[in-house]
């Protein structure tokens, strides 16, 4: 009975400590496997002079000269956010918010926003900031906080140029992974 | 003594379980459930041209001309926020940061900024930024980080349009409610 | 025997709960002790108008009379950052976004940008905002996310102005303190 006891004690030591251990790491958070994961297209139109029906973000600076890349350039956005490639369909989400251009010798941009979700499946909020590597195929930005079905979650967008004509027209496959989900 | 040992184990393991549990699991998160939680008053008085003495804040930029809800008006400010309603009573803080309009068929805006406090009580500040969507009655924004009293914070910032007199002055109820607390 | 399980036992007790109770106050974050602390150095280098070979960053906005404090300047930069104080060390790190002023009666500011790190060191992210509150000998950012190498970090920047000269040139060092390591 006594050696019963011995042995069953050291499995339940075992068995706590890897418990306890576990839990202290945060089990919630890998970088391989988000608690969340889909995939987004975002399309921004740029709003010339007499386009106002189709444009959904304007330029609102003037780039001050510092190179050739439009460095300076700010825009404010309402764009579409649809689950294809097709900036027509039903848009699933509005990204809300602003990006600009900052390098002197090649396009480099940098975006915060916000994925304003309003659909029977989706409501809430996902609140996004970081640099946008355009000479990067891919670059990750960060999911900084949510609201409503996104209650405080983080994470990672990556970007993805898609496909962009001229300076009208530009779309990005956005992955958005989150890590922290409740 | 034998089956007091035994009872005791059985106990105890229930207990230890359940606690490592309960750490695994983020005690301090949950929906319904602020570990901080209060309610301020932020006041935006816009600069004309020969009001320096009261204004707070300041547009940078002018639409561009898509549509006519102010697309594209940044405002930059530093904002008395106040625990009443009165915007003569002594800060508790100020907000700085910026907002802007961004849709072309209804008032909507964007905000990012921090909530500064320096007084006896708090000291410290909370960063925020989301999308103030103002067709709603309330709208959630994220509070991604905090510094002194509020260290490391996050949560949500739930706003509701107090009073607005035309362009020149508006409040702001701002429900702060925080989820992180350390 | 059954004495010996007995003080084991207790031992025991003692330490599995001790173990469960910090574990449940995650264990990695605490004011006092980061798990990745470092110390950079911003460069910022004004445009001005026929520099643009030394030029970091660049003015975009007007500021519109608010006060006599550069109120409503919003400065674009894509700054190297550096381990010690000259800025032509080679940069481990460009800092990209941009900042504001923002108050009427006294120099004050407002940051959001990244660090992008890209050495055989370091790749990845940091994304920070806050106010640079100038009047204080040091102020705190709060550091809101990361990617790569940074996944899902958070922290504390605290500035300290270093240097600046006239309206051309200024130094910051920048203490980063991850809390949040993954």
């Amino acid at each position: 009975m006594i050696s019963q006891i011995k042995s069953f004690l050291f499995l339940f030591i075992v068995l706590v400590l890897s418990k306890t251990v576990i839990s202290a790491r945060k089990p919630s958070k890998s970088q391989s496997k988000p608690c969340k994961n889909f995939v987004l297209y975002y399309h921004d139109i740029m709003f010339g002079v007499d386009d106002v029906q189709n444009a959904t973000s304007a330029a609102v600076t003037n780039p001050p000269g510092l190179g050739n890349f439009k460095f300076g350039k700010l825009v404010i956005f309402d764009d579409p956010v649809t689950i294809d490639k097709n900036y027509q369909s039903e848009p699933v989400a509005r990204a809300q918010g602003f990006y600009f251009y900052d390098m002197k010798n090649d396009y480099n941009a940098w975006f915060s926003y916000t994925l304003v979700f309003n659909s029977t499946q989706h409501k809430g909020t996902l609140n996004i900031m970081g640099a946008d590597l355009m000479m990067e195929k891919t670059r990750d930005l960060s999911v900084v906080g949510g609201t409503g079905d996104f209650f405080m979650s983080r994470g990672i967008v990556t970007f993805e140029t898609d496909t962009f004509e001229g300076a009208k027209y530009f779309r990005v496959k956005m992955d958005i992974k989150l890590y922290d989900c409740y």
